[in-house]
């Protein structure tokens, strides 16, 4: 069972690749980039750290021209990084029949509801399967923590391949303030994993 | 990392207990009783087929009568069951610091929310990883299909270890028209394990 999971090299999204292979999916990690840097190759070292096959998929830049006026419309960029993540996933959808990513319980941005999965599959004839989407994060933190090495900062100091840090160029070089419309956050990425638990079978019933 | 699931013998309970057995946890499964019947008997018999430990948890017969109370309110189970679920959760939640169940993505009863999860988590010190959450009825069919002989029909006709037979025998006694209050649906029970795929290693990537 081939799955396409959208990675930025974060603990969310890494512990989400996790979990799924731990299932039994052939988890194959896919970074959307719009071109303006190459900061995937950051959630590309994080993905061969951790054993799994990567991919780039190349996004559109009109998404990202509708992202930037997103986010002049809230001054905020919630919303923005939402939209970007629901084309990734629609991008995502033309190569792979079932899809997923690293959201969770208490994510606000990406948010994906009830009836955006349900326009995602029914829409894109795919299954789509945010296996974080039950978890708190008081339980992913303790997970993350007994299986990765993670580098964690300020958001604007932690390179990894996510949105944000394609849609904060890109809103910078429009004149846009960033310090402005970015509240201080703390990311993280995953560098290696901390035990032989990660690919492997330890910690197994029998 | 033991974990409680609550348990019925049901395919979303019994592919929730699947799914986080594959992921390293130390799955217990519990099928709460209030004693008015021993349906809990058909929980074990699929628990015992999966491979998987078992216990009936007693739960207190004031929250049938407080479950009573509010189908008789509502005239349907919905939030009867759903607070059946929430009390069976409380009391996984003394002996069980991690816990989980099968409800679904989709599922309108029992239904919990974020505040539900908080609720118990904090209140309780417990972490809850409801592991279908994320998960469709299209992914959640498919891979019951694959892992498991299932035997499914209308609800009043499938034994299963669930809060509804329990409070269908209870409202019955109390003299409630049942026939007029649950509505007629399919359940699913577990009967057997389809592949050696369950519990086992197979479908997985190395």
């Amino acid at each position: 069972m081939r799955l396409a999971l959208l990675y930025s090299g974060g603990k969310d999204s890494s512990l989400a690749a996790y979990l799924l292979d731990q299932m039994g999916f052939d988890v194959k990690l896919v970074c959307a980039s719009f071109g303006v840097n190459d900061d995937w190759k950051y959630a590309k070292q994080s993905a061969e750290a951790l054993g799994f096959d990567f991919e780039v998929m190349n996004l559109e830049r009109d998404i990202l021209d509708e992202a930037q006026k997103i986010v002049k419309q809230n001054q905020y960029p919630r919303y923005a990084i939402t939209h970007i993540h629901k084309k990734a996933l629609e991008a995502a959808a033309q190569n792979y029949k079932i899809l997923s990513d690293g959201t969770r319980r208490d994510d606000k941005s990406p948010f994906l509801g009830l009836q955006d999965y349900r326009a995602l599959e029914d829409g894109f004839g795919v299954e789509y399967l945010p296996v974080l989407r039950g978890f708190g994060h008081k339980t992913i933190n303790r997970l993350c923590r007994e299986l990765f090495e993670i580098e964690e900062g300020e958001s604007s100091k932690i390179n990894k391949g996510d949105y944000e840090g394609e849609l904060r160029t890109h809103l910078e070089s429009e004149g846009l303030d960033i310090q402005e419309i970015f509240p201080p956050h703390t990311q993280t990425r995953v560098i290696s994993k901390r035990t032989d638990n990660v690919k492997g079978d330890e910690g197994k019933k029998d």
